[in-house]
């Protein structure tokens, strides 16, 4: 499954050499992320109330191009791995219909919540529900 | 008293006019004020961890120049009133040793943490400390 | 005419109050201005490639309320002003249907370039299509 | 050489979970590079203006650890592969004096401008001077 994720670039965005200030992709991941979680009926919140959460732990970008203001992006997500306790999902930002300028991934860690004391740690495994959402 | 905070002005701020975009301001009128705390003796933490916060209710900017990437920028901050429940910190930010590009101000509203609730509330006056580093 | 203006308020623009830090507030103003002028049917990019361009000299911000991390949040935009060779644009910041966290305005001069020299100078008055555009 | 480039987080920066959020880091790292290019003797802006430019083609972060709010960071820059049109720098961000954080590397394309046309392109080799300062 691929999950489309629009973006309208900030002008606030753009540095002066006219393009997205490469920074800002691992925010329009994030947003991607929140999206995606949203899309497959598991929201974010939700998540975490259930005791449950992520963390990233990589982050790697290949900026193949440019997106510059006024253009259609968005960020196709798809879940490229799903390991016992971790998974790792890539994100292709389109500047236009067919044109891909960055790819990237990042790896995300599951960790859970002791209901007794509150502290948050490795998860033994996905929540059935996350792994289900991630396909 | 008129304290200074030196500000590199980041690459990412700069927008695609190769000027500070102008939200960036707010941010360095914050991070102006945590010095201008330490500076006085009453680091922002301590402040909060004595039960005293403050919370920014009102901001103005007037932009009659742009600082660029690479100026030698800085915030002046002096307080502007003292109140008694709060007060307004002036900043001013200069692109070069003379020359001023942005003013704007702040006004701050002091809260209290009620020790036994935890709860925050309006303060019923600037506490003594505070008072004072505020002159 | 009042035009609405959605926002997704991004996971890396809350503070770790658990709100909108208070500078991103300006970059949403900035992006509801330039939703604005599409909705008026006068994008910027043509506004700048026909000779004519904004500069924001004056900000202000009231913080009443706060904006949270998945709030149902939007911009609306008014023309508050519309003087001889500046006008001021109202933002209302709605954290949700009906509560409003942050008003604030912008005050826009118009400027002009110059098709022999190229150079921007203050405008002589607002374009007609942009005076038509603001009401 | 290791370069060594101090930052204050900002409080701007971090997210509501008490730390860094991680799209920050890049703009972390481009900053190091703009202070390592200095500290060399070879400030960006006449490296620019020599007909050189570089251009990040790679990112990646490997987030150990979180810094937090008040921390005394640094990121610690070194070279660490200089081919013949490109090069790799490493970044290490610590949040203290000897505990790291974060870790990542860009991978920087070497461009020269066409002094008749203005156009850029690849290198042909890292020009002299700027593999003198890469080490």
């Amino acid at each position: 499954m691929t999950y489309s994720f629009s973006v309208v670039p900030r002008y606030a965005e753009i540095d002066q050499q006219g393009v997205v200030f490469n920074g800002h992709y691992l925010t329009w991941f994030d947003e991607a992320f929140t999206g995606f979680l949203d899309h497959v009926g598991l929201p974010y919140p939700e998540l975490i109330a259930s005791g449950v959460d992520v963390m990233v732990v990589h982050s790697e970008l290949d900026y193949g191009g440019s997106v510059r203001w006024r253009d259609d992006a968005r960020v196709e997500v798809t879940c490229e791995r799903r390991g016992t306790t971790s998974f790792t999902l890539g994100f292709a930002v389109y500047r236009s219909a067919d044109e891909v300028a960055v790819v990237g991934r990042n790896v995300y860690v599951v960790v859970v919540r002791d209901p007794e004391t509150g502290a948050w740690s490795k998860a033994p495994g996905i929540p059935e529900k996350l792994a289900a959402a991630l396909g």
